[in-house]
């Protein structure tokens, strides 16, 4: 254990940046690792405003953040492969190896995974951090930092996207343009799909895509999302409706948007269960994928972002320094149309 | 057009046994058959007691029945392949060739396919037919006319095992014991499961399979489903949880049955919307197909009753003659739970 | 049937430009079609040196040409949703809506399919012709007639990255990068692959990639394409790799380039059976996809080229006019380097 | 390390039943077994006769045997859920837990496998091993040790039937009636097949499949395969073709025997590259599947064996007490076409 400074959660509605005990010593098959940058995720704010999600309840401070790239600082004596000075993203769930759900390539599923801000484990808004060096992932040249920790979310919408089984030439409805409903428009577009329609009550979040031609932005009411769907597909319906905006609304006619045979992949998080036509799922034989997390796409989101093909730097909103953490999570927590992505820059450690 | 005898639904409540004009010369790619058996289903009864299911409106008289088999009578001047005496089973719905469904490879969700006894559609409770030799399948010299009868509700059955996507050795749970549910276990059984746990609230329904050794019954709610699935699969939840009764309260908890990455098949249709919690689907993350008649499941339903991969017979509970089919329905409409699947048999036609 | 001027294939090695006999009315499925540009095949060329391929042996004069793009001029009574003067373009192969093949949706596999310019079945190298509405497809207002005319290469390619089944952020290998290895990188990319690795031994066909970030051209045998794929992999092989050249020698080491669980595909047509090494296969359990031809391909490539997502315009090299057809053909059988894709723009026809 | 007495393979051709040091305490996640049965296998007796299989060589005396079952002795500190005398049996492929391999769910591929009875591995013809319970699967009631040790070709079997993707009601042809052909066998009836077409030159090895009305025999060359294929598909093909036999001969006109969009699927080892009509593969469109050993198939196999979906017993020919183990090896590498599976009795070890 040792002493650090970090962002921490005390309990609902309460942040401060103090320090607090974290252990930095790597285990044999661990990394320390020096943490340069740290993007705010919406449940970052959610344990801010609620102290819970779900069943994880805040009952202890605790770091927050997740979504982190950095600098190797120190090597564990059984890791290979990695050096100090490597650039690095850090996955932030880790599983027990020897769970059946690793065995079954599911590591997302383990129940006993251990994530970043999940309460009781700490998170990432701190100098350092030791971590196992088979969920840390090297950083390709042409990747910034700032772009290794947008791998995070990238990693859901690729998730989304692999659920989704694209065919190329798909046309994809995407409902929501917040954070995760953004990753899912470039993963779709990524992953095979020719056409995107994306909608959102929120003009400043539709205009981000304004300069992409496969996207077709729809604003929700003023504009009707059934009409620009059937303008896209000829009448038949999209092949995937991507539910990204957590809204329980979303789901009312939602099997009307897509064709028969198609699919609808559930991303977002509605708060209470909502009613669902079954009826009209069973008339197009709709296929309902579900999503939680994302395993093995870190790597994919490394090669997607070196080759050029997905580019999240314009959904970065702004920055802020890590002696700002807490006006950046103020920031945040407004949830300015504006702002998509706010990452804050860490001072790395030492070695 | 001729004048045939036909059990007739005359509006909702009011069935008769009476002459109807039939066309009855086939055209160039059709056969005109000889119905030896019917079978009677559930949409039968529902049309019965309703005159409606969903937006499909009884407003005329309309001859019921659509599981049948027949003998070869005349065949169109363009069919090959077909020869008069050719013992057949009839697949209900046929779509147009040149939609899009079908060249997809799905052609049950044309939504111009005209389905027997589906308002204003006839079906086939009576002597004779005349039917697309492309949905007309010859019964293998092992299955019986009163087998070939079966092959529709086994078809769905199939189509929901398909939709499964079973792995040999899977645990499956079927929910609801009644044709459907039936169906629904010994397709699973066939396609891959390893053991089925079957629930309903109705003990003779779970009686069937008394002898099966690969069947573990659960009378709801006198016995514990979620301790038999528990107890089947070691903790981790069913790889296949199929609905079959279309009960909204078979929804409740149904996330809980499945294992992580595990998959919902929804083939009962529930009435009204059901509330359905997307969080638990998703902490699983859980597929859900669901599933609406079936396609290209005939020919394979009569290689697995030829081969003895299934058999139906002891699903086939009582028999009455065409002309008693009045009887036979109001028997039927009563839902007893000794009886399974009640089936007509008829005079076929004339050569 | 109508006189028209055509190129026509007398026998190996003898074109003439000449008035032929072909049906021009349209039947009610039917649309009567003015060709606007036609692009030249390699199996277009191959009948012209070789008079046959594989079983198709040129036995009567042939008129020439598969990849078409049009202006209906005349719309058969049955046919809705087309008007005079729709731009469009053609699918050649056109199967019996009747056979088990088209039910299964695999309509490309349908042994009765009659298909352009493959005897005894005509091209389409003449100012018109007629064929069913269910296989000519609109053009989208941004899509030209000269890539409407290059749809049916591209379709090629997308049914390799189909049945690919590609991931977002794999890692490709094309082998071959001359048309249909061109097509399968575009649709690789357009499909999810996040890089590709091109593998050809002449450069100016790499060049036309020089610019595209995604695409790692390897130029054999000067460079080493198992360290390009080593390095783009990270030593684990790539996730997919798609063999384009047909040339027997590709395969020697082919399992080699791919990592553990990857895929092959097979588009290139070797002349006669290769050496393959099954324990290589078996030891990274690779799966094996073949191609032929496409099904349900053509509205993809439309949607991909009319949202930008995939843009065939750079592999036009040359175009020739109707009456300098000949000369179109004997420069296109140079195989010239610099020449991908050569086409002839057509006269259209008369409304 | 302790002395034990094991069958010891000291050179090709060179057996020994001997003393020899064994790792006998198990380490924090690991148990220590009795075993009780272990079967003979292939690669076995190739050890034996040739001293190699491909890449491994035989360099040191090597104790042989991985198909078994036994009883726990012993069990680590750090091991839940395995009690002393838990009767088990032995998944004999350990990977590392931290390999790409396994988080992509394919641990089979992990090129650092251990695999008992490869070199340098010691197998577990000895009284007692030490295993990681984590590949240590509990034997339900219904499962003898005999049983048990059958798992592992079952496992096989399952493997090649879980690529396969069968769909009920496909038809299935597999070629070799040997230990993995008759695996494959069960595993594809299991498995969603209506019925296999079951080839080899070896009268008694079809003989054990004369009973099962699923399975049509075809003893070659002196009955036509080609024929029993079509009469079993209406001429159409088979939809899966698995190839078990390993003989090179077996390629020849392999394609043939399938259906358009069929699939292949490879698990026999022919020694030598195969010349492969590429073109023909691709026809009809055929997708081939290769196999290697399996992953996550033990629990499966356990299911089936249990539920009766699946029975090894009459594939059981002969036992032998491990103090014969000599002889038994002897009688097995005979090859005796009666002999299909032989397993030694085995004392077990002390508590």
């Amino acid at each position: 254990m040792a002493h650090a400074l970090a962002l921490v959660l005390e309990r609902a509605r309460e942040m401060r940046l103090r320090e607090i005990d974290l252990p930095l010593v790597p285990g044999p098959d661990e990394l320390r690792i020096g943490i340069r940058t740290v993007g705010i995720c919406g449940s970052d704010l959610h344990y801010l405003q609620h102290g819970a999600i779900g069943p994880f309840v805040l009952r202890q401070p605790m770091v927050l953040g997740h979504e982190a790239s950095g600098v190797v600082l120190e090597v564990g004596s059984a890791v290979r492969g990695y050096a100090v000075g490597d650039r690095v993203c850090i996955e932030p769930g880790v599983p027990r190896l020897d769970s059946p759900a690793v065995l079954r390539g599911v590591y997302n599923l383990d129940p006993s995974v251990r994530f970043w801000a999940t309460p009781p484990v700490h998170g990432c808004l701190t100098p350092e951090v030791v971590h196992p060096a088979l969920f840390t992932h090297k950083l390709p040249d042409a990747v910034s930092f700032a772009e290794g920790a947008f791998v995070e979310p990238l990693a859901i919408g690729l998730q989304v996207a692999t659920k989704s089984r694209f065919k190329p030439g798909d046309v994809a409805v995407v409902l929501g343009a917040g954070t995760i409903g953004a990753m899912c428009t470039l993963a779709a577009l990524a992953g095979g799909a020719a056409q995107v329609v994306l909608a959102d009550p929120v003009a400043p979040k539709l205009a981000r895509f304004a300069q992409r031609r496969a996207v077709r932005t729809v604003e929700l009411p003023r504009e009707s999302l059934a009409d620009a769907v059937s303008q896209a597909t000829g009448g038949w319906g999209a092949d995937v409706v991507i539910e990204a905006s957590g809204a329980a609304g979303a789901y009312a006619g939602i099997s009307d948007l897509a064709g028969p045979g198609g699919c609808l992949v559930l991303v977002g998080m509605p708060a209470l269960p909502v009613p669902l036509d079954i009826v009209a799922l069973q008339a197009k034989e709709l296929r309902v994928e579900t999503v939680f997390r994302y395993a093995n796409m870190f790597p994919r989101a490394l090669q997607l972002l070196a080759s050029g093909q997905v580019d999240v730097r314009p959904f970065i909103s702004r920055r802020f320094a890590f002696a700002s953490a807490i006006e950046a999570f103020e920031q945040a927590a407004l949830g300015l149309p504006q702002d998509l992505k706010i990452q804050i820059d860490m001072p790395g450690g030492a070695a």
